[in-house]
């Protein structure tokens, strides 16, 4: 590994797009690894992603003391400020005059693939401009669905989030029976979604249908397959992805929502529209009395307390690596997890380019998702258990027949 | 206290309506109780409330090992299965029939105010047919809505989960900013919407709004409320009771839902319509862009890992001492917690009558809301502290300025 000659200057970090349960802990990383390199002088942090560059929005994060930094570790959701903004030219233009009048010499953005867009647009502007610095992206992600990463920070707290969620679910849909659908995060990807059926203790526990965007959504593939879930166990409970599309590619929920974001993202969440479709199709087309339906919303990525502490610690080293990379190895990049062809989980941190991670989606490999397109597979179940970590234990009656009775 | 002359014979126990959290506290509760008593023979479950005992669907509950039961204690919804069901004149003969077939002379209903009605209805109807037996109902809700209780076991824990997910939503909004809405259970009663206010912290923390069904739902007001808070704090967490009605008393979701159980209930739970009508309004007559809509759903009332420790002890507590009233002090009668008038939080169990239990709605007392009727009083915060205990700590930077910008 070459080093690279020393720049001295001052250092600025932000946040964008979705919150996680652990993209602060990928700020202090990076904040708490600054303090350890020289070249590295001030440490500001913009709010609310680059509108806090444009609108000169800083806060001092050299201020901060450890204790407090821990804490903000700690809690959910961007403790800087989040937005969803691509950069136009003039955009670049004003970042860079903003950047050099503070002596902003490094440049760290964390967030997923929109969010390494906009590094990649800043950084190709800079070139331009002969702007020099050095400019990173940390990954995170709760839709893991980054390139080059075998998951990424957030994923693994949202996972357990969702994976606890259907433990409980599950065992309310047992008690009072029916249909139950929950709505699960992840845009076009289904690894969210997937990891649903890590919440399988016993063999009739649900979930008993994973339905994931990488495959295409029939809605009367879906009735059957409920029917059929409903003679076997009397109850089903289903995890569809909130990015599930027909065989044309329109979402289903498309009909229903018309916002968009400048990324061109249409809104799939915070609303409860598909699971009161794929309801109300239940109902008119089955004839199942009591089907319910819940948007796990927002909650997914930004409940406190439940947390993977893989994930938690996986997140803090991004921010680490991402400076240390900065200041020694690499002028520009992106930091990825990659996992090692151990038997023992372990993974390494890369360096890894800007363009190899923007925009474009990774979806679930073909070897995730069950042949018939509605379960995940084993090889899924084994990729996702070390980042979710240990989960409620979840117990069960033996239910010991009385004597004497048919 | 008077005691009770000796019955011997078999014990029964069910659970009926919403599962809770620590339903299957009182449940192992009670079962652990009956050992201790010699006129206590066999200990049966019904499967399904008293679908079960219709069904002579029983299991025995005394092949169960403690460390099994402990495992089940700590295990979300009802472990024996649930049931929405009233019985009929009918169902009652055929109930006696099968208490008498089993020797069951000790019945236990774990429930709200419903499977408070239905015990109250086999109590009566146990006399006019002049069947000998002992019958309680032992409370739970995550409602809080049982009259004769200071609170009811099922609430600590769905509190906890509803200011818990307040507290990340809050910082979720605060990074992004815009207009949340959370739709939250508790059907006529607005003790568990009103708990999110526990999720406050900083001063400009959400929500910034509570509406609770107690109080009139004007749409028109709410725009004005949300309009108000956008311009003091450019963005607003909302909370919302999944029953809230208009002035002349009908529930806002009501022009979208026609589900109603055998007790008259409307389904309100299961569906995202409700954060959707309100989302779609702000939207059109606001003109504020961002607005989300999060229906909490069964989530607040199964999620296992998020129990709070008062609420789980309690509940336990009201199933032994049902079972200590049957034995010795009282024929009938439901189990109710009640607050002792003392400087530090504690309880004692009181037997009270069925009748006093059964079927009508306890509301939160006016002294709880705020006058204008978007907030709650701090007597309320002070009353539900103590069933909900310590909640995750939220961290925030401290925000230092940036020397020399603006």
């Amino acid at each position: 590994m070459t080093t690279l000659p020393e720049l001295k200057g001052n250092m600025l970090i932000a946040q964008s797009g979705g919150p996680t349960a652990v993209i602060n802990q990928t700020l202090v990383g990076a904040v708490l690894e600054a303090r350890k390199h020289e070249s590295i002088q001030k440490v500001f942090g913009a709010k609310h992603g680059i509108q806090g560059i444009l609108d000169e929005d800083f806060i001092n994060l050299g201020r901060e003391t450890p204790a407090n930094l821990e804490r903000v570790a700690q809690t959910p959701s961007s403790a800087l400020g989040s937005v969803r903004k691509k950069p136009t030219a003039d955009d670049c233009a004003k970042i860079f005059e903003v950047l050099r009048k503070h002596n902003i010499r490094y440049f760290f953005y964390i967030g997923g693939n929109d969010s390494a867009e906009t590094t990649y647009i800043i950084h190709q502007h800079a070139k331009k401009a002969k702007f020099d610095f050095r400019c990173f992206h940390l990954c995170k992600t709760i839709d893991n669905d980054l390139r080059q990463n075998d998951h990424t920070p957030g994923f693994g707290s949202a996972a357990k989030f969702v994976a606890s969620a259907f433990m409980g679910d599950n065992q309310d849909n047992r008690a009072l029976g029916g249909v139950k659908i929950n709505i699960v995060m992840g845009r076009h990807a289904g690894f969210l979604t997937a990891a649903s059926a890590l919440a399988k203790v016993y063999p009739d526990d649900g979930p008993h249908l994973i339905y994931l965007p990488e495959r295409p959504f029939s809605m009367s593939r879906f009735c059957k397959d409920v029917k059929k879930v409903m003679k076997e166990h009397g109850r089903c409970v289903i995890a569809v992805s909130e990015g599930i599309c027909d065989s044309k590619g329109t979402p289903i929920i498309a009909a229903h929502t018309q916002e968009v974001d400048s990324h061109g993202n249409v809104q799939l969440s915070g609303t409860g529209a598909l699971g009161d479709i794929l309801a109300n199709e239940l109902k008119a087309k089955t004839g199942i009395s009591r089907v319910r339906a819940d948007t796990f919303g927002y909650l997914q990525r930004s409940f406190p307390g439940v947390m993977s502490h893989v994930d938690a610690a996986e997140a803090r080293q991004v921010g680490a690596s991402g400076v240390a990379f900065a200041v020694k190895d690499f002028e520009n990049g992106s930091v990825a997890i990659q996992r090692k062809k151990s038997k023992r989980y372990a993974v390494e941190f890369n360096r890894v380019t800007l363009k190899s991670v923007a925009k474009e989606t990774r979806h679930m490999p073909a070897a995730f998702i069950h042949k018939d397109g509605n379960q995940v597979t084993e090889a899924f179940l084994t990729y996702v258990r070390p980042l979710v970590g240990p989960l409620p234990e979840m117990g069960r009656l033996k239910d010991v027949p009385v004597k004497g009775i048919k």
